[in-house]
């Protein structure tokens, strides 16, 4: 059948599609019709309800069900087909698909730095996926324009400005990028239209245990990664500003020109925070931009309790956060706060496409945000965010802020208790890092092999724990320590209970080594 | 209370958090019962098919529910509190955002490069929200990587390479700065740890028309907006590869050095495809990256029937595809696909990072793809992709395409038969764009002011129509040619009577222009 016998005129009606049907309604047909689509959705999320969030959170199912890459691809049955399946067929699928992820709502899931889950975000999530818009446009998405501008005032409010612009991007590295940009542009704006030729060599400044993004960023703008200088950190991982000052200087007699700093709330292993004040007088002496990268660290500003840990704050420039994270808002969901509020963020990005930033609108074209981004489609990631806050309350994210540094601290306590289990450093976030060796290392410090026995115990654990299913939990070395255990404390879903299972699974799992 | 005294040792059991809350179970306290969390789950799904898809498919129904900002602002009362609030609130908030979104699920939505709704898709849209994880590892998420790499490896069938790689990217503006890094990269290698100083000035290539990223993505870049060469276009909006071959010289002439040319296949505003075997031929003979920005047309590669339209695609080094837009797989989904086999994607963006991607681990590391990423944590946005396709086969995806062709044919020969309508070009894909003539201004043509007053009919037609609701079009100038609509002809939920009704409105909405 060719097309042109497809002409509409032959398919009138909402369901003009089942001529191009082959085998009954749902093989080899786009599903168009809404009651049938309906009907699968319904279906599918029940699964979703059942097997990624009942058995999904549930104590006495897996983690996850691990299967060796082969072995799941065949399982999976991945490939793609000439013809379609049945609805029968399509819903074992979306069951498979749960039963094979990891469940990371699971209360032992430690790997990450997010975890649990907070139905109201996802609810948001769902009516952000059906609503499938854009963020560009108030005509495309007025209900997402002003609610984002909304919560970024509220969080622009946390770190202690009455104004300024942000937005939100696809993850915090792509916030840290932005902050390059705009740095660069407003110390350079030739840089837009001319490029860095026109410019002298430029200099970054971050700590040795910023995240890995800084130098990425360097190397996608065109900056490069040499230009990016490490600076030494105290053993707490915190960025020593004395060694800051030190290396600007020693960059600017080599003919660099510093632009930007760029600090870390909560760097991503130890969960350090860097002195922002302190830092803060640095960037003012210099004048350079001041970001902080509070992806991770950034949740503490809900916390009175807490946010002593980003003194400073409001000096910066930039503040990357990532919600997604501590406040459990759903992937992605990250923040790029800024306190300008001469619209730089538009006029270091805008090109004024003609199609979507017509000057001839009937609206205050203010609100068509969409030329801030350096993307052009941008996914709404303002509701899921929004409607949690809305139901927890601001006292509520703070609650869950504290709840995470208190389990924190329990699990801290039971581990100096326990033989074997050695903190790399005492935490001053959530993130809990250690090593355990087992009964057989236990007094071996001083042998000439003990840091190459120390140094397996940890991937051998961890490659137990996950075919098991137990558990998850990362572990990474990090300059000369060797492989260490990094478990993130955060989701409130815990109990005490699951945090001495987790020691206990250390324990079991490690103790033949 | 202070937050020590709600150590977890005090609150065990699933529900440790209700010390917390005050003012009842969903007022102010994190909702971490998994109980009540489903249940205001479900409660809200029950919502979103309600208001957001059988309301937001239903002819009857208004395709936007217009307000005018500061009065949608006090309507849907944003700010955010320090108490949370109830269920039953909570609820009518997800109504009304629904409400006042945009539907862009309606037959009569035609003012973006995306419209209709896949039910497959968003199933495998919520499925990927619920499971919420990061593309980054094997280790956490299984199935997502496989099936990545699955999906990235029919596409690439599709453009004519039997080996290769790729990454989903957050939108097409981000999948074409992949291919200026990669192009540059290739090029330049010394440009990751040395930055643009090392190298001399380069020069990229692009039509008049093509999507203003690569312009936004030049100066994120750090090469600069100048250094983007504007190639001149033939009537129909395509690339002039004479002319191409005479910038290329011209900016040789003035020392710059060419790596990249960008190509379109379907242009934003026309729908036009440049000549991709022709500009092969000139990239060939200069040693120059073709990328193809096929974001929008990219879908006719399904097409037996109109895949002559992207003849030589497989000629490229690199293109990237938006199945979001005419697939209808949902906002976001982006393949950046390369013919590289040489691993230059994870060369050129790598950083190593010991955290996630250990050397140590138990299972075969080249399965741990997140270090292709410029991204750290990394949207699963291959899963809705895979279930719509699953669901409706190859085939169905080309009837889809095929589909949107013909109805843009009945469109077009529709338009002829009336007065007032005129083609900006006879459309080479299913963007119509079109100018119309009230009565008052047909005759008119020779007028002094009949320019000016054509231009002003589109934005207000386009007013009418928004603060009615009955449907949504959009608009724009381009070169020396006042404002005309561009419809967009892409759902298959569409039916002939819609696009009759589209036409007759435009007539009743412009009659008294």
């Amino acid at each position: 059948m060719s097309a042109a016998a497809r002409v509409p005129g032959e398919t009138p009606g909402q369901n003009g599609d089942s001529e191009g049907v082959k085998g009954g309604p749902h093989l080899n047909g786009p599903l168009t019709d809404h009651d049938e689509g309906l009907q699968f959705l319904t279906d599918a999320f029940e699964i979703i309800l059942e097997e990624a969030l009942r058995k999904g959170t549930d104590r006495q199912e897996k983690v996850c069900e691990w299967r060796d890459p082969e072995e799941l691809r065949v399982l999976l049955d991945l490939d793609l087909q000439e013809a379609g399946e049945s609805h029968g067929r399509l819903l074992q699928r979306v069951r498979d698909v749960a039963k094979y992820s990891v469940k990371t709502h699971h209360p032992l899931f430690f790997n990450q730095l997010f975890a649990g889950v907070d139905y109201h975000s996802l609810a948001g999530r769902f009516l952000t996926e059906t609503l499938n818009t854009s963020q560009y446009t108030y005509e495309v998405a007025p209900v997402f324009v002003l609610m984002e501008e909304v919560v970024l005032s509220e969080l622009r409010s946390l770190v202690g400005w009455a104004a300024g612009d942000g937005i939100f991007c696809p993850g915090g590295s792509v916030s840290n990028m932005y902050a390059m940009n705009l740095a660069r542009y407003r110390a350079f704006p030739e840089v837009k239209l001319r490029g860095l030729w026109a410019v002298p060599r430029l200099a970054v400044f971050t700590s040795q245990e910023c995240h890995y993004s800084v130098r990425k960023s360097a190397s996608f703008q065109g900056i490069g990664i040499e230009n990016v200088h490490p600076v030494r950190v105290d053993p707490r991982g915190g960025m020593i500003p004395e060694d800051l000052e030190e290396k600007i200087e020693l960059a600017k007699s080599q003919g660099a020109v510093p632009f930007l700093v760029s600090a870390t709330s909560g760097t991503t292993i130890l969960g350090a925070f860097d002195p922002l004040d302190r830092i803060a007088d640095v960037c003012e002496k210099h004048g350079l931009w001041l970001h902080v990268d509070a992806a991770w660290g950034g949740s503490v500003l809900f916390s009175k309790k807490h946010r002593h840990l980003m003194k400073g704050i409001e000096r910066a420039d930039s503040v990357a956060w990532n919600p997604h994270k501590m406040l459990m808002a759903g992937l992605q969901c990250s923040a790029f706060l800024l306190k300008d509020t001469t619209n730089l963020l538009k006029r270091c990005h805008c090109a004024n496409a003609t199609y979507l930033f017509q000057q001839d609108k009937f609206y205050d074209l203010s609100y068509d945000t969409g030329d801030k981004s350096v993307q052009c489609g941008r996914k709404v990631d303002c509701l899921k965010l929004w409607l949690m806050w809305k139901a927890v309350g601001t006292r509520g994210l703070e609650e869950r802020v504290d709840k995470a540094f208190a389990y924190t601290r329990f699990l801290v306590e039971e581990m100096k208790k326990r033989e074997g289990f050695q903190l790399v450093v005492e935490p001053e976030f959530v993130n809990v890092c250690f090593w355990y060796a087992p009964p057989s290392l236990r007094g071996q410090e001083g042998s000439e092999d003990y840091r190459d026995r120390l140094a397996k115990v940890a991937p051998t654990i961890k490659e137990r724990m996950v075919r098991k299913g137990s558990m998850m939990v990362g572990y990474q070395p990090q300059h000369d320590r060797v492989n260490f255990f990094r478990a993130v404390v955060l989701s409130p879903q815990l109990t005490r209970d699951d945090l001495l299972f987790f020691l206990d699974e250390i324990e079991r799992l490690g103790s033949d080594l």
